[in-house]
C-alpha cells in the first residue's frame, strides 16, 4: 500500500491506494501533518511508501522522521515523468502541475489535455496528443480573492463562499460575491474559449477545491474529479518505480 | 476654482477645475497628502472648494485642517445624487462609487450605462437608461492579483505587470502574467457579455489605473478615460450645490 501526500498552499491532502484503488482520503493543517500521518499508518499497517508533492512550506524533516518504518519518496523535478517539458524554467514548474500533467497524460493518452486546478490558486496546463507539456497559467483562486479584496482596502468585509444571486450584486455582499465568483467563472471560461480556437479537440480535466461548485458552472463540458491530483500522485509513483 | 480629491485604497488623485474644465492632475501617496494640497493651492490660489471623496483610510483631520483658507466638502451618503439609489445596502455603497454613478447620468444622460472602474479593485456599477442606480461587483485589480500570488503562496515570485506573449506561459512569470492579466481581460469581457445578454443597448465607460492597457485589450467597444472619477467628483459637487 501507497500513502501519498499533496502538501498545497493552504492544506494538506493524503490518501492510500493500493495499486490504482483508493481506500481513503484524509485533509488536514500543516500544523498537524504528524500526528495525522501516525494516525494514518496506524489504521493501514500494510502501507510501505510515503510519496510526498510539496508546494507548500513544510519542512523536508517532518516526512523524513517517518524513514524508520517505510520508504520515503519526494517527487521531485529529477523523476522521470511521462511527458516531454517543454516549459523554458522547468525548474521553477511547480511539482503539483508536474504531478497533474502526469496523472492527464496516462489516464487520457494520446489526446490533447487541459487540466484546470482550481484551489488556493487556480492552474492551466496543457498537454497536447504529441505528450508535449506546453505550459499554461497561474491566477488567484477563489478563496484569495475574497480574501485579497478584505485585507488589501479599508472598507470591503472579508466574506466566505457564496454563490451570487446575480450578476448584478444589488448590496456590497452581493456585489463581492458576484465580482468574486462570476468573474471567476467568466474567467475560466475564456481561458477554455481560447483554448478551443487554437486546438479543435481536447478534453478538460478540472479538479481542486473549488471542482463542484465549478462543475456545475461552466457552460463547457468537463471531466470533473476532485481526486484528481492524489491520483495523478499514485499514477506518478508508479511511472517512476518502472522508468528510474 | 475647486480642488477635487478622490482618496483610493492604494494612493490619492487630485484635479484643479473651473466649471468643467481641468487644469492640472496630481498623483501622490496618502503619506503626503497635506505637503502636496499646500503645494497645489500655492500653485492654483484661486481654489475655494476642497471636494473629497474617499474609500481610504485617511483621517478627516487631514482635511479640515484647510478649513481656515478654504470651504472643505466630503462627499457623503447624506448628499444628493442625481439618480435614484436602488441598492439594497446604500450606506455601505463606496462613495466612489456613487461618484461614478453620478458622473456616468450626467454625462451620459438617459441611457443604460456601465461604469468599469480598474484600479486597486474592479468596480462594476450599472445605471439604467431610468436612473435607476442596480449595482455591479467588486472584484480585485490587476495589482491585486499579482500581490496575492506572492503573499499568499510559498514559492510564487512577486510580478510587475507585463503583458503575456501567449496565452499559454511556457514559464512560470510568463504563467502569471498570463493568469493574471488574461484572466483578468475575459472576466472583464464575461461580465460585459452578461450585461449584453439582458440590456441590448448600453455605454460602457472604463476608468482607473488600468484604463490605457485595458481599452486596446477588450474585445468589447468603451468609452475609455482615466479621469473619469476626478471630473465626475467635479460634477457631483456641482449637483451638490444647485440641489441641497
Amino acid at each position: 500500500m501507497i500513502l501519498v501526500v499533496d502538501v498545497g498552499n493552504t492544506r494538506i491532502k493524503a490518501a492510500v491506494f493500493e495499486g490504482a484503488t483508493l481506500f481513503e482520503i484524509f485533509v488536514f493543517s500543516k500544523m498537524e501533518l504528524q500526528k495525522n500521518i501516525e494516525n494514518i499508518l496506524e489504521k493501514f499497517q500494510n502501507v510501505t511508501d510515503l510519496v510526498i508533492s510539496s508546494v507548500g512550506d513544510v519542512e523536508k524533516q517532518s516526512f523524513l522522521d517517518f524513514k524508520k518504518v517505510l520508504k520515503v519518496h519526494f517527487i521531485s523535478h529529477e523523476d522521470s515523468f511521462p511527458f516531454h517539458n517543454c516549459y523554458a524554467t522547468p525548474k521553477t514548474l511547480g511539482i503539483d502541475r508536474m504531478v497533474l500533467a502526469s496523472g492527464a497524460t496516462i489516464q487520457f493518452p494520446k489526446q490533447n489535455r487541459l487540466v484546470i486546478d482550481a484551489g488556493t490558486c487556480i492552474t492551466y496546463d496543457f498537454i497536447d496528443e504529441k505528450d508535449n507539456y506546453l505550459g499554461g497559467a497561474i491566477a488567484p483562486g477563489l478563496r484569495l480573492r475574497y480574501e485579497a479584496l478584505h485585507n488589501y482596502t479599508a472598507k470591503l468585509p472579508l466574506l466566505s463562499f457564496q454563490s451570487p444571486e446575480d450578476f448584478i450584486g444589488n448590496s456590497t455582499s452581493e456585489s463581492i460575491h458576484s465580482g468574486v465568483v462570476n468573474g471567476f467563472v467568466y474567467e475560466i471560461d475564456g481561458f477554455i474559449d481560447e483554448y478551443k480556437a487554437r486546438y479543435p479537440n481536447f478534453i478538460i480535466i478540472l479538479t481542486g477545491g473549488d471542482t463542484d461548485f465549478l462543475a456545475k458552472r461552466l457552460k463547457n463540458t468537463i471531466f470533473a474529479n476532485s481526486n484528481f491530483l492524489l491520483e495523478s500522485l499514485n499514477q506518478t509513483f508508479q511511472y517512476k518505480i518502472k522508468n528510474d
